[in-house]
């Protein structure tokens, strides 16, 4: 069984081996058994025609935080079956945080939750939430 | 009222007014009042750590073709209020193709739904189906 | 294999045995190897404060129909794990049609969408969308 | 504007006056700005083939829960346009409670989410989870 610090550093490890998540930036934070921090800083090249954090960066965050949190309680490489997300204010700011969590898990699945906070001078605030299914990979 | 050649033209304006689209390297390829074909060319940038386009990736598309098919029946600028996305298959290939279309439309907001295929030696093969509500934009 | 008289007598067999169906009076109509048709006619108890059929009965039958999509596919019995509904209009008349089809299938799982009508005076309209996760049932 | 007994009066009242709400027999047991409780006893009516509550049921409940949360802080008449839900216990026991909140809101929709408990034997065990927009009603 995993210490904290050793699923941590994994973590951030697999992190790295997304050439997409690099592309973006993403930074795991925090990762114990059933919740996962997941941040990425914003930049020009992350922003739609508003100066908005794009929706399609949002939902990639919400999508890998909750893949996280539910890898966390499901002991093992896991992937995002299906999820939602409600938009529910414009992402400005110098960063985003997406805070995820496993509500339920069986041997295979799990269903999590994930609030993405844009950060703005130092404050957060809510921008989407998103809530899923996240299955175990592989044999 | 647009005719489709503007309609078109002006969608792929828009799409290039989107850093994060530009990053990506997505292309409108077709855009009528209730439907729109977004496509994007896979390269390893775009990929997670198995060789497939990552979940974010595929989600970024089917978020943007629906607020396209959206705006279309809206007659002008929209954004994706909410949208869920089911992951079908590992999303391997050259290409990503999105078709969204319009299913029900009020004065202020439609519903969308979305197929992603990816394209793998030409052919094409069903990856994800999304499902969500675009919102008229601004006054 | 079942052939489609069969399939359709064991689906409706189904369906009088969950008394929740039964309540609410349910039909199943149509049922093959990726599609069903669930039909109930509205009767005062079915409605809300407005006189449309309670969002409760559309889920209801959206939920049912997807579960017997994904089951056909699925060849056995099986559940929802998760569905979404976008409610796209009231839903008046003297009955609710809902048309649900498996979109995409493996071994043990099934992606469905259905469309719900409701009918009034003959005249089908569609009032809402959903899709959803149909999971194999138990060994 | 209401107080809280006052509220939940009111919400009692609508609730008594949807023709499908008292058929199921469900009961609003708390109501303030943001949050509200809706319980459900079970009887053989609201089952499925194997004794549990019914999907339809649940999701029914989750539904007007999260109807009523919304309504309570955009303070009027108001309806669910979408939710999404995962299943993930079987809902066993005397009772079902659903609790919702709403996460965010604007002037005229609000986001919740709610959690749906199943009671036996006076034990609480989560048996779904929903997410969903409530757009304010009439004029």
């Amino acid at each position: 069984m995993l210490d904290l610090s050793d699923r941590l550093a994994h973590g951030k490890a697999v992190l790295q081996q997304q050439p997409f998540s690099r592309l973006l930036g993403s930074e795991l934070t925090a990762w114990d058994e059933t919740r996962c921090t997941l941040e990425l800083p914003l930049r020009a090249e992350l922003l739609q025609q508003n100066g908005f954090a794009h929706g399609g960066v949002v939902c990639y965050l919400a999508d890998n935080a909750i893949t996280y949190a539910g890898a966390g309680v499901l002991q093992g490489a896991a992937l995002t079956s299906e999820f939602k997300v409600n938009y529910v204010r414009p992402a400005i700011g110098e960063r985003l945080i997406a805070r995820a969590e496993a509500v339920a898990a069986g041997r295979t699945q799990a269903v999590c939750r994930c609030d993405v906070f844009a950060v703005e001078d130092g404050v957060e605030k809510l921008c989407a939430v998103a809530q899923g299914t996240i299955v175990k990979a592989g044999p």
